[in-house]
């Protein structure tokens, strides 16, 4: 009997653990979207979850902070699919995608700041491989299409996406871009990067 | 006698405290530039002191980056002073102070890579406030002549210089840009970013 009952907790104990998990990375989004200096000890309260559970499963704040970080780029991937990426003319998919990214990070424009304090921008980068190959796919497309410059190399084209998004953000935050400005400035200026020249041969 | 020598022993110890500070900044400058992880207990022995001496002039390794930073940018300033960036036409400035900072910059890119593990990008922005002013000057003199753009604000446009600058020294330190690339790659950027549009017009 005995046997059997610890046969049964392990999925039980699994099942807990994948809650309290789910719990702290819900109440860590929340938290650190509206406050990045937010606590370890605030962020565990929220989740319903003592201090001891929450060091149990993130060992520190920066673990935590890169664990929410991962987690919402994760859940925000599947708003940036949108068929209109592979047919609409290069630039205007190359303006949409760079709305829905900004709509995005702008939601969690604070959560970034608090991984800009811990963690080191290429490791913040490597988090978003996946939203990064979708540009790089587009401006390939681009490229090929002519639509896009082709003298400088793809993956430093991509970096400045990176770049540019990120930076508005810190813009945003210090109060030296204006919100309604946002959207304006980062297609005016990523268009600029990536099609001047074309359009003086064409 | 014994009031004489405590009164003597103040100065003493002040340049005591002088000396070791300029020998730790240096240690560090050199030790960071080569390697972003190097230990407080590396720099304290290069520089011929103890740890605790290190710690009571820098409390924390943090604390020790952000004074070596601060402290190469400070001995760098005068390389980005040109009598030409006053003069000469504002595209060829611009391609001028491009080409001298990243030349400081890559000589301390490793240096960057550590502040950039341990402080907020912020923090390191505000360090440049005085080559980034120079920046500013520029933008504006190139945009009352007309060389470039004035549809996007000008403190965006400063942020991009320092976000180009910067990213280029991350792609070099991650291998994804070539040596004998950067220089082009940020001066056709940077005058793409400042002078798309104004073109089309001219």
């Amino acid at each position: 009997m005995v046997k059997a009952a610890s046969r049964q907790s392990v999925p039980v104990r699994r099942a807990d653990a994948e809650r309290n998990i789910a719990a702290i990375l819900a109440a860590g989004t929340r938290l650190l979207s509206s406050d990045p200096a937010a606590s370890v000890a605030a962020i565990a309260k929220a989740a319903g979850v003592g201090r001891v559970t929450l060091y149990g499963h993130f060992p520190s704040r920066e673990a935590l902070v890169e664990a929410v970080l991962n987690h919402v780029i994760g859940a925000a991937d599947p708003a940036l699919e949108d068929p209109a990426l592979e047919t609409a003319p290069a630039p205007e998919a190359m303006a949409a995608l760079l709305r829905s990214s900004w709509e995005i990070l702008d939601q969690h424009r604070r959560l970034f700041v608090a991984a800009d304090r811990t963690m080191a921008t290429e490791r913040i980068r490597r988090h978003h491989d996946r939203p990064l190959r979708r540009v790089e796919r587009l401006i390939e497309r681009g490229r090929r299409g002519g639509d896009f410059r082709t003298d400088l190399p793809l993956p430093w084209l991509v970096t400045t996406f990176f770049s540019l998004v990120h930076s508005a953000a810190q813009e945003r935050e210090e109060g030296r871009l204006a919100p309604e400005d946002v959207e304006r400035v980062l297609i005016t200026s990523m268009l600029s990067l990536l099609t001047d020249g074309v359009s003086a041969f064409s």
